[in-house]
């Protein structure tokens, strides 16, 4: 991805240290400021503190930081107790326990993971017609799959088709701000919008195709994403608007029949009110919903689109 | 309403000082504070700038406005230009000017506005049964009505059924604040979500109905209300939840057959981009959205109840 112009990844492994090096994602768009992870603890922190997000790039900070421990069955359970909802960092873990935890597995693991999001924008780009209004939510950029993106991925490669972005904001940690930002370094014309306002500009026949990315896939197509990816699709369907999921392969969770049996995680309350200086007496703040499939025109991923609609029988 | 224990109004005329006072809604919940409009244009900057905001409130702030200027003609027309989209401002304004601009006349149309919403009230809560839980969207309480609220009224009459208020926090301005605030006041138990977690909640099975006021009816019964009504409306109709509008008679525009011919006011992007402090190129904040009659269960007025789907031929 571009960062000011110079080509940068979101996250690395830095020889002279011996430890891996993050674009710290809580300060972003404000300030870009690089995160030194330099034990298992730290790589740890910063995918719980969410220095690092998004599932592919989780999977890729998990990677580096199995080789940061010479404990590497302590490792693995230190990491799978991060964040409960992304399949990538359970895939990473697997992939490194393998591999010994080995530097050149990890380093194996990150290039894949990128091209598989170079892939999946060279399948997406394919539905992008000239002139196409497109809606995203939340950040699937390269910030949070190391390079390319899930979502943006097909938008980048569209890029010179005078295409145009809606950003939701995304409440509540705002993650429409990194798309904002990347969208600005790779020069693609969006404007960003309240959450709320993204049915309203899908009735007025302002949005052409919907693309988000993905935490997990369940094997009926039953995708878990970022809360409100639930509203944006029943809301595309309902307006006839294209609502497709970009996601690598390894998004795929076999093992779980069905959507409504993803674990959603709930979090801190905090990330909700520290907007504001006021604490109701409840706050509730589930970071992820399921879109079942029949929402979903096709996933894109690395290896072509799969149509839930062809799959499944409702 | 009750504040701290104590009866009150949003807003009040006050003999001592020959003025308009209001409670100040830019800082609540934060502060509880007293603004003093002593000219027209004060009412005027009050309106504009929200520090009274909610169509009947407005309505009322106007009809004080009114009293408060000498030439009466002049008056009406500072105060149309104020907010494009309620009703009842304008509604206000013409009976305002039906009868000289008389404080008596202001004072009479402050009290049959309060007096319409404690009707909707008694209406309402005859839909809502033991232990609900309901979702509410923006406010449309006390504050946005002097007294009672619109959505609120019903639920302000249920209180003591174990009910429990999913309150959307509602970006971009965060209305579901001053919501949280009313119930606390009054002892009702609610959660404050992030709008993007509304339809979760939803598919979760954990909302019995929606109740939202609104800015403007169509004669067709199309509504127009704060921005993210339209979504959670959708929504509710995908997952078989009652979505009820409370609104009273005044909000009915005969004028305006069909909710596409409703003007909605695209308003600052501060109001979006204040919390961070980051400048997107483009940010788009469209303050209302319409719901097309088909998705609304029962608009709640002050004369009963009005079924859409009995009316509409669609």
């Amino acid at each position: 991805m571009l960062v000011e112009g110079e080509e940068m990844r979101s996250l690395w492994w830095d020889e002279e240290c011996g430890c891996l090096k993050l674009i710290d994602q809580r300060r972003l768009p404000f300030q870009l400021k690089i995160f030194d992870a330099e034990s298992i603890e730290e790589v740890s922190y910063a995918i719980k503190k969410m220095v690092v997000r998004g599932a592919p790039a989780i999977g890729c900070a998990a990677a580096y930081g199995m080789v940061l421990a010479d404990d590497k069955e302590k490792a693995a359970r230190i990491l799978r107790r991060t964040r409960p909802t992304a399949h990538d960092l359970f895939y990473a873990i697997d992939y490194m326990l393998e591999n010994e935890g080995s530097l050149e597995a990890a380093h194996s693991y990150v290039d894949s993971t990128i091209e598989k999001c170079r892939k999946i924008g060279e399948v997406g780009e394919k539905l992008i017609a000239q002139g196409s209004r497109i809606l995203t939510h939340c950040n699937a950029g390269a910030l949070a799959t190391v390079d390319w993106g899930t979502a943006l991925a097909p938008i980048r490669m569209a890029k010179d088709r005078d295409i145009f972005v809606w950003v939701d904001e995304t409440r509540p940690r705002l993650q429409g701000l990194l798309t904002s930002w990347e969208l600005k370094q790779e020069g693609i014309k969006h404007a960003l919008i309240a959450d709320n306002a993204a049915g309203y500009f899908m009735s007025m026949g302002e949005v052409d195709m919907v693309i988000v990315g993905a935490d997990r896939i369940a094997s009926n197509y039953d995708v878990a994403n970022k809360i409100g990816t639930y509203e944006k699709a029943v809301l595309a369907k309902e307006n006839g608007i294209p609502f497709y999921v970009a996601a690598p392969a390894s998004t795929f969770d076999e093992g779980i029949s069905d959507g409504r049996k993803i674990k959603i995680e709930e979090r801190d309350a905090e990330e909700v009110t520290k907007i504001f200086d006021y604490v109701p007496d409840e706050v509730r703040n589930p970071a992820f919903d399921v879109t079942p499939a029949k929402y979903i025109t096709g996933i894109i991923t690395e290896n072509g689109i799969i149509k839930p609609s062809d799959k499944v029988l409702r």
